[in-house]
């Protein structure tokens, strides 16, 4: 297998989130990012590529990726997750790293090793496994120049609130103890 | 003083950067976010509002940011630094996360109370006193659908390489002891 | 459903405590507070309310709660944990914040979220899930101006002490061995 | 001297609040809690009372303190900060404990050992070194039943958010620049 | 049940060890302590009492304890953990803590609150559960004065260190996957 | 059994790599340092030994090591994790450090008791529990000086690149959905 | 110099206590365990030996400890600490242990390694930098078999109350704007 | 500048050390690592070089850098601190990395990032801010194949014993008071 020949071959055209993990033990994880995306119709490229196994291919594709169309970048990684700051230092792309649980310190190094970028290069962090908000942070990027991903995003912001009010009611009418025996 | 009364005047038309920190004692790190905005003439507007004095002022603000033209917002707290997150709940605009070390814990309460917000809300966070980077992520977010701003942030990502390498050479050339005493 | 109609006609007339959460999930630890309320036949409101899914209901319930004759809230959340303090923010009763263990951090998160308040608001922070010493702190508010309150606190307080020196009385006359098979 | 002979004779009558502080090298900051609050024209005697160099003077005069009229006690303590515990475990009145930040660990000792308390005697935390909050804490809690104190405390919370707002509008109209010049 | 009547009655006489633990959830790990004891021979007397549950049975107690002959005191606890500091602080019997993992901190602050008393009052802090090491202490504080407890203790220096010699011999025997295959 | 009598007999002659652990429970997550050697033909002996429960038989066996042909040591600890420290401080060796997970505290004890060595006397550190690496980082020494294991060390990275290239190539063609299942 | 020649010649013979410390950078914060034990009239022979630098040193000076009338010994450290575990390791004498603050861990390290020692070989560990308690405490372990060293510590006990009520006195005369002038 | 086109013109031929820092403002502290391999008379080339600001040239030198003579890598940074990982994931040479104290988490996060690298990628790493360590720690492996190596370390082996040895006596004879006047 040839690493530099097809470097960003697997990206696909006009697809505008590249979500990027550091291992396969990271995809169940990572795919909450997916799922968000699909449900908002937003097109996305998944891929597995580490910062330290296969760095080329990293910083390949991560040069090539604006040139296909790729808008924002997710990446994912676990431990020391050099991940999404080695991506950031490849592109002026927005990158929005994701922190994962993984090892003795619960994903702390992973948030410290991505959220204390250098002056000049930053990683848009969010919380320790919170994919599904990295994909929702790409989608309000991406509704900065895009009204109709705007009116999504406030319909999808009436539903959680509605789905809480709707929890906070059903609380009120049959109190904590049946809430409790029907979870 | 009417809160309600002119709540989002100060936020200037057509200014796309919001820069809001929760105290005045946070202007002077969170001025290097507006300096890099100067840099790259960017324009932006600047308050001091606190999620907890003045809750209204920012949640009225924040509801009508888009409306005057801001396109992302950048939030700087300390302590338990509740404010990105008001503001991220009250928009869908994407918020920028700068804690501020202030206090006994040097800004890790502020880190954690920034990053780990729950699954719908997120926040794009940078690292402690990152206001710089704050301004960085906020110009690539702008370039996302402005080519002529990816070539300045292009210009710039090779000047901070050149200048590092030039650093290098230097070092090369008189080394480490001639570059301590120029220091 | 409107958010602003009705907001807070969920909280209960003459009820001096209303016990709010964050998520669904945080139900069955804060459901202490609520039970240690019942054993001294103290009223609350319970309800599931989010500082960031639904901001308003809770801004607008906090400042109707007053009137509703609440005297003290006990607001529980984790991760980010901001609902404490916000609630804080929107009044003048006092506010006894429970953070929550859940995701990566343990706990900690919300610890420092929700103790490390601005100077100004203040939150009276409790151990990580100690949502019966929190409802233990309202009564101990509650009793400041009533007197058959101070009488079954002491006699509670009474009653744990008797509990423990049961225990001590028992271990000294089985020993260790036959006490923990007995456990 | 005499520790039993006159243990809590230093608890003035009639005033509602009991500051008390493990050394004296904490007085600078817990007077934070005095100065509030005699801002709000309430009462409170201060002390310099260790849980661990004198035990009995300090659950004596806690024993003593609700006859005397104290309604509520607020205790600061550095290290392992056993003062605030020690005091809850020997009254019903509710407990504000102050973590001070002293030594290596910066406060955080002291933080775990002030509101990890155990399941039936809760003190309610504030901020490592948040005296002032404390005390206005205490005046929540007696704002309970003072309507007066209530008004007084509205007030105090205008106030704080139009120096917030006036900062602000400062800010707005002198640029940061010259903010920070004046500062 | 009147805690001041018989407060020491449960401490044997002529039991040089006093061991005493704030909850009955800490008695499995607090045995270790007993266990070693039992094994040099060595009397003690266990205990369940709470620093805060009835603080003054055990100042009493501890009070009472050199006069029965206690000669060094282990005390275990979770949480806050206040009740090593506590009971150090009303003798001068050494007393040696032992931090329990419990809640969300895993011990962390009970070590913290354990180790980290003010300036006057030591506690002789071990491991975070490590009530088997709390009780080896004991011994080798009683053997400072034991000629025939030393040389037990030597025995069991050089017994410790030849179960690991012999582990050493076995693995170095059979190899590493048989020795995991057999334990 | 005589300690000082054959102390590093159990040390093969020519094996360069020793690894040793503190204690028989450590042997699991050891054993992935022997395997990794094992698959590159390189030599090792494998020991427990704890630097306080048998200290001279680690001191001599140390002293003893490089005459017996030993060229780096892998030692692995948990808790206070003394092994590699004392280790190298008896012979000019590199030495690995493993910081095992163990008890409370999840390894962190472990890291900063062996990464934290005083001037002078390094231990060369790998991730808490990270014994392959260990063994992966005594190869890249042992090729310091051995063309052959330099071909061997550039296949397997070559080789750990293609694994992570295949598993992306694969998840481009099936989808995580798939992926997710087969795994 | 000879290491092996005089090892424990340094150690005067009849002096219960010995200080011994890992550089000369720690004699500062250690030597208040000096000067307590010389309040109390108890001899002591203080050290520098560190458990790296001259392993073998510590170790034979440790094992003539007892035969040369030490009692008890108090070693401090910093970083990764390993002195007083080494020490306690080399004998059956009671250890005790003080973490010292050096480096960037803020003495969080030297705790860790201190306090988290094995099962088999306990540290009676103080508090960071507390070199004082570490006197205080091998003084309570001296006088368990020492009635006059009872009774002066009764007295200091009595002293340090004292003292503390007599500035609770002054407080309570003057008002904390006083004290706090007079400080 | 053209950063391909002398990519590893920098690094001087047949200087076994290459001692890489991410910033200028590391230079002072990873000047120890060359003053110490200057005591040894190993050659060593020093360079600043960032894994995020100047990618390719970080990766094109470390491919060529066995190719020009390295034999071991040094490399120190601070805060997100990926250039050691970066680095040992472009060569089979051994990598030593140096966590710098940098901002508000004082290393803790470049030791996180740095030795918590993922399976097949081992970084060597040192204590914080130890970079004297770090070139003794390469030391340590030049001298696994270099016998007149072995003896200068050996030799300064016993140097800093006999330093250590020398300020004890020193302390024996002129006693702690006079020893820290003149220091």
């Amino acid at each position: 297998m040839q690493e530099r020949s097809d470097a960003n071959g697997l990206i696909s055209d006009e697809k505008p989130v590249w979500i990027v993990m550091g291992s396969e033990s990271d995809l169940k994880v990572m795919s909450e990012a997916a799922k968000i995306l699909e449900s908002f119709d937003v097109g996305y490229t998944i891929s597995i590529a580490s910062a330290h196994r296969c760095t080329e291919y990293v910083l390949e594709t991560t040069a090539a990726a604006a040139g296909r169309g790729v808008k924002i970048i997710i990446a994912g990684a676990g431990l020391a997750a050099h991940l999404p700051g080695v991506i950031a230092a490849a592109t002026i792309l927005p990158v929005i790293g994701v922190p994962l649980q993984s090892g003795a310190l619960a994903g702390q190094d992973a948030l410290y090793s991505i959220v204390q970028m250098p002056p000049g290069i930053p990683v848009a962090t969010v919380g320790i496994g919170a994919a599904q908000n990295a994909g929702l942070l790409a989608l309000r990027v991406l509704a900065v120049s895009d009204a109709e991903l705007q009116r999504k995003m406030e319909a999808y912001r009436g539903q959680i609130r509605d789905n809480t009010l709707a929890r906070n009611q059903k609380l009120s009418e049959i109190g904590y103890k049946k809430y409790l025996e029907g979870m």
